[in-house]
Order: C-alpha cells, then sequence, then structure tokens
C-alpha cells in the first residue's frame, strides 16, 4: 500500500446519496493549519458557481478545507447555485470553526440540476468526524465520475536536508481539454510556501502537463487544480534554487497525474504520446500537436491499430500553422512514414503494424522549420467512449 | 427516375479495380464544348496532387473533361503523384484529342498510396466510349467512398425565358469539415457565363453551404468543388439580375448537397442543425456553431437522443467567442431548455426527450448580442463511426 499521507492533511470521503447505489460523492480535504492556496481553473466562460467562488477565494491566499462532489457539476444554476456552493462551505466551516472564506468547493458531474443540499450537509458531520491523514483514497474515489480507477500520485523528497512530501489527486475521464485539461485535481504538499510563490509554481507545472493532455476536446466548465502547501515540513521555500526544486516536484506530480487521466480517457485503449518539434514557436508546436490530439479520423486510426499515417500528417496540414510539407517528417515509434513529401517504404511494413499493437505509442512531428518542441499526451477515440457519453448522464 | 441530364454534359462511371470487388471507382465528365470552369478547393496545406494541378488549370477557365477516382487519394505521393494526376487528364485528352491542359482531375480514398495507373488508363477508353448524358447516377456511384448512397441534385429553371439546368454530384462522407466541406463536388450546367463570373458565384454559394456543414471536424486533403458551364441552353449570364437568378440556383444545388452529405456522414444516426443568433458578427456566430458541430460531447449526447444541454451551453462556453451567459438561451427544437444563466424546468420534461428522438432536429443557440446569425448542419458521433473508421483503409 501506498503511503499518500502528509504531515499536517487529513481526508475523507463517503456517499452522500448525489449518485446512486451508494457510491462515494463527497470528499473532504482538511488542513489542520492554514496552508497556503493557489489555484488554476477552467477558461470555458460558462463556469460552474464552486469555480467562481474559488477563484475569488483563493485570491486570498489561505485555505483550511476543501469540500468535493461528484454526481452533479452545480453548473448553469443561477443564483441557487452559488447559494448552495456556499453552502457547502458554510456547513463545513460550522463543523471545523473556522472561516467559511477559508474553504473552497469543488463539484463535478451532469450540468444543470441542482445540488441536492440536504443530503451534503447531513453528511458533513460524518465526513468531518471521518477525516484521517490516510483518507486520500477514499477522498479520490469520491470525485470519480466516469473515471473507472482513483488517480494518486505522491512523492517525498529533501529540501535543504528536511524530507517533505507532495501528494496529488485527480479525476477525468471525459470533457477533457486544456484550458484547464482536467475536471479536478488537488495537491497537498506540507512545504512552506508564499501564496504567490505557490501560484507561480502551479500554473508553470499545469501548462506543462494538465493543459498538454486532451482526451475528447471539450473544455470542461467545472476544472479546477488547486495547491495547498500548510508547511507542517517544517521548511519553506526561502531561494530561487528551493523553488526551482520544489516547482520540479509539483511539475512530476501533475505529469504523472496527466497521464493517469489519458490512461483512464473515457473509452481509451490506447495512451498516444505527440512530439512535435521543429517548430517555429511553443505556440505552433502546440497547436499541431492539439489539432492531432483531437482528431477523430486519426484517434479512430489509433483505436483500429491502423498505422495510417495520412491522418496525421492531414491534420498537421489543417492545423492552421505555416507548414512545408518538403520540410515535413513523421514517425510512428521509430519508424519513419513520411518524409520529403511522400510516404516511405517502411510506413506499409511490419515494424510500424507492431508500433500501433502497443498500448502505449509515441508519434513524432517534426516541422523542420525551427527548434521548438511540446509533447501532448491523448488516448484513442473508442467505440466504447461514444457508448459511455451516448447513456452518461449521471 | 429524375433525370439529371444538362445540355452538351456525357458523363460514365466504371470499374477499373483500383478498389476491390468491381466496384464503381473511376468517373468521367464530358462537355461537347469548352465549358467555364471555376473551382473552390481544400484549405488543408497538404495538398494531394489533383487539388494541386487543377488549381492552376481552373485558372485558365476553360475545361472539356473531368477524370475522378476513389480509393485512392493521390496525395502524400511526391514528383510520381504530380505525374500520375498529369498522366491521367493526358489520358482522357489523347482519347478525346482535346488539349490536356482542358481536362481536370479528382481523387478521392487513402492517403499515401500510389495510383495504379496502369489499370486506370486502361479504363479511360472504355468510359470515354460509355459516357451518355443519363450518365450521372454512374459518375455519383464510381466516386464514393464510405458513402452509403450516391447524392445527385437537380434543379431546372428559366432565365429570361431560356430554360437552363443545375446538376450537382458530390461524395463525402469522412473528413469532412469547413475549408472545404466536401471531399468532391461537381456542379454542371448548361448556362453560359464567363470564368470570373462563374467564380464568384461558386465561391459565395460554397461559403453558405458546403462549408457550413462538419461530420467529424477533419479537412480534407483533396476537397474540390468545380462548377462546368457550357453555355449549351442558349442563354447566359448578362446582367446582375441574370447572376443573382442563377446564383440562386447554385446555391440551391450546393445547399441539398451540403444536406445530403450529412445525411450520409459516417455512422450518421441524427441530423442536426445548429442555428446561431444573435450574434455581434458573422464569424462569430460561425465559430460557435462550429465548436458545437465539433463537440464529442455533444454530438455522442445526439446518438444517445439525451437532451444534454449542459453539453451545449459548455459548448458554447468554450468556442473562444466572448459571451455573456445571462443572456444566452438555448432551444433544443422549439423548447427552451436554457435561458438566465440557467436550465429551465422543461429542460427535464417530456416534449423535449421528443425532439431528440427525431431524425432531425434543429439546436437554436442565441447569444443575446447583436443580430448576426448563422446555420450549421451537422450529425451525431455513432458507435458506428468509430467502427468505420478504425476499420477503413481502402
Amino acid at each position: 500500500m501506498t503511503d499518500y499521507r502528509v504531515k499536517g492533511f487529513a481526508l475523507a470521503g463517503g456517499a452522500a446519496g448525489i449518485k446512486p447505489d451508494r457510491k462515494k460523492d463527497l470528499g473532504l480535504i482538511i488542513s489542520d493549519t492554514p496552508a497556503s492556496v493557489a489555484g488554476v481553473f477552467t477558461r470555458n466562460q460558462i463556469q460552474a458557481a464552486p469555480v467562481v467562488l474559488d477563484r475569488q477565494r483563493v485570491a486570498g491566499g489561505v485555505c483550511r478545507a476543501l469540500i468535493a462532489n461528484s454526481g452533479v457539476a452545480n453548473c448553469c444554476t443561477g443564483e441557487k447555485g452559488m447559494a448552495d456552493a456556499i453552502g457547502m462551505t458554510r456547513a463545513v466551516a460550522d463543523r471545523l470553526k473556522i472561516i467559511p472564506d477559508q474553504v473552497l468547493v469543488a463539484s463535478t458531474g451532469v450540468i444543470g440540476p441542482n445540488l441536492p443540499m440536504a443530503k451534503i450537509e447531513t453528511a458533513i458531520p460524518g465526513l468531518v468526524a471521518d477525516a484521517l491523514p490516510t483518507g486520500f483514497p477514499d477522498f479520490a474515489e469520491a470525485i470519480m465520475t466516469t473515471d473507472t480507477v482513483p488517480k494518486l500520485v505522491t512523492r517525498r523528497m529533501t529540501l535543504n536536508g528536511t524530507p517533505f512530501t507532495v501528494t496529488g489527486v485527480a479525476k477525468g475521464s471525459g470533457m477533457i481539454h486544456p484550458d484547464m485539461a482536467t475536471m479536478l485535481a488537488f495537491i497537498c504538499t506540507d512545504m512552506g510556501a508564499a501564496p504567490l510563490t505557490l501560484q507561480k509554481i502551479l500554473k508553470t507545472g499545469v501548462d506543462a502537463t494538465l493543459n498538454r493532455i486532451s482526451i475528447d476536446g471539450d473544455t470542461s466548465t467545472n476544472d479546477t487544480c488547486l495547491l495547498f502547501a500548510n508547511g507542517q515540513a517544517g521548511v519553506s521555500l526561502q531561494t530561487a534554487a528551493d523553488e526551482a526544486c520544489f516547482g520540479e516536484v509539483v511539475h512530476d506530480v501533475l505529469g504523472e497525474l496527466a497521464r493517469k487521466l489519458v490512461a483512464d480517457g473515457e473509452g481509451a485503449t490506447k495512451q498516444v504520446r505527440i512530439d512535435v518539434q521543429g517548430a517555429p514557436s511553443d505556440t505552433a508546436a502546440h497547436v499541431v500537436a492539439d489539432t492531432i490530439a483531437r482528431s477523430a479520423l486519426a484517434k479512430t486510426a489509433f483505436f483500429g491499430e491502423d498505422a495510417n499515417w495520412g491522418r496525421v500528417v492531414a491534420a498537421v496540414g489543417r492545423a492552421g500553422v505555416p507548414i512545408d510539407p518538403e520540410k515535413l517528417t513523421v514517425r510512428f515509434g521509430d519508424v519513419l512514414v513520411f518524409t520529403n513529401g511522400s510516404g516511405t517504404a517502411a510506413a506499409e511494413a511490419e515494424p510500424v503494424a507492431q508500433v500501433l499493437k502497443q498500448p502505449r505509442f509515441t508519434i513524432t512531428v517534426d516541422l523542420g522549420l525551427g527548434t521548438a518542441a511540446v509533447s501532448v499526451h491523448t488516448c484513442d477515440l473508442s467505440v466504447e467512449y461514444v457508448r459511455i457519453n451516448a447513456d452518461y448522464r449521471s
């Protein structure tokens, strides 16, 4: 059993009856002491009430607790939705005897319905009583929707000789696309850090990880990533070198969470890394990688284990970034399939077919126009993705 | 039987052996006399050899014949591909004793492989011999790939008392998205018109029809729409009023072809019209409509007959166009499902469920920010779409 504990944090996850079948649907994170907090939120203009509320409260820089539910997104719910989001934080604050402004809230699930507030308020005292340092897995389960596995990552490192821990929890697994790329991700650390420093580290980390994955191109209304740092490790960020060291650990945790989200993408049978190199700028590289990662035709070919490089090349051509077909090269795994404006003989041979049969593979696109490079992680588009989303309404 | 004939045009469609199972795969259009020609082509930067060649030749303004094949796209085929495209036109020109520069060529199918030129050159004399004014249906069949039905539309009208005909043929049915929106569409008319006039009419018509549909968001490398006008009706465009009258007929034919393409979208079970109104500009309206039409989550909900308006609202929010959620309204059919920032009670009731059960329905999004409006036609994303594209390689 992995030890996910982080000094000074207690968590719980339980079933409040928001989802049917007594599945866990309500989770709580408590920091024993006020933690610095940083947040990154969806750029969708339709934003759920908890996102609007958290944006305001994260600006305060200090947090004591987070309450999160799955099953209902509390989005497009108007004034009632905002009152409910505030109500959830108040119920937690009352029980913990802390101020509601230092409680954050997150919701994930169906857009539209109101939260069953009576059920949630009834469940909160039990959650508070159950919260334990070992509660990460219960919390991770409580925020799942169509996820098939809970997603947890932990790293223990030392800074200037003092050990500290960073543990992250996230949930996917549809409506996944940059701006933010995940529905919900929460990172707890016992490192000490000022809120502004924390925000910079989180933003940098998210841009290179959660904002570099795509499952279906649909940016959610509820995407939220929060980083809590309570300083209980007895060490805090003092120098630029400290920040760099800690930033790397956060980046590492976010990166692994991102990969777990893609691996558990709705209906996914393949994990595909799209490496775009030789681009004139990072933005150009990202746009090209993103266009491939969103191409329904490329993704169905991955599902069919078909080395249909023509669909990848066609996606590059329509990405909107100026390219020179003669300078473009494409590799599936290590096999060069496109160069000098044409497909290669190897593109039709056995080694490339073997690449597609792997559960994970890399497609490398070199534009031959510069030095910028970006990696995007995506998955295939399967029959099961369609089934899940044709049926999903809970 | 519909009469598709257009004075002075003869067509044929036959099996050259490019596709397996002796399916028709090679089509020919001949104009008895030199026809004015206009063309609109893909904006994908990866362009098939026939697209590159036709762009040059259409600039000449005059055309006598078109040869088109399915099965192989002749794309990403380098110098050999260009030589093959020219070779196809030369084989037709030699047989008809016309100059190759007045023969156009189009290809659709898998990207990468070279054309089986010997088979094509062997088949061309037979096609020339078989060409008949009644050959439209044979030609339409010869350009099909995953299409399940041939797509033909004809209109007979009069201009200043003289009857004329416009007949269009098109094929879909994957890699369908604006810039151009269709793989191949050919319109024949016996109207007389100067090439520049024809180009203006075609461009206007395509922008409002074929560039307003989306099946899977993947813009093809081979998209080509050509309009041939041979003047055999004995009437020609002289005045602005003439142009407007004829332009309307062309628009009508293109519009019906576009709807036929969507109806036969790969795996489609629903035809969905997305009407975006109240936008600050046509561009804004188009971007919003397009984002909904490309949303995997919205499209799988259509397939599941789920009135999941939250996915439509979320797509509006991430379209990148400034919106005001409070002014936004969304209707499924006639049922108001979202207004004043919230879902309506009607959104969960029976009438809206009935809308989704129809094979065709309209979703109306009013941004409440202006007067611009755009309609985009799309289809659902079905289990069958994924199956077709996981398997398709011929």
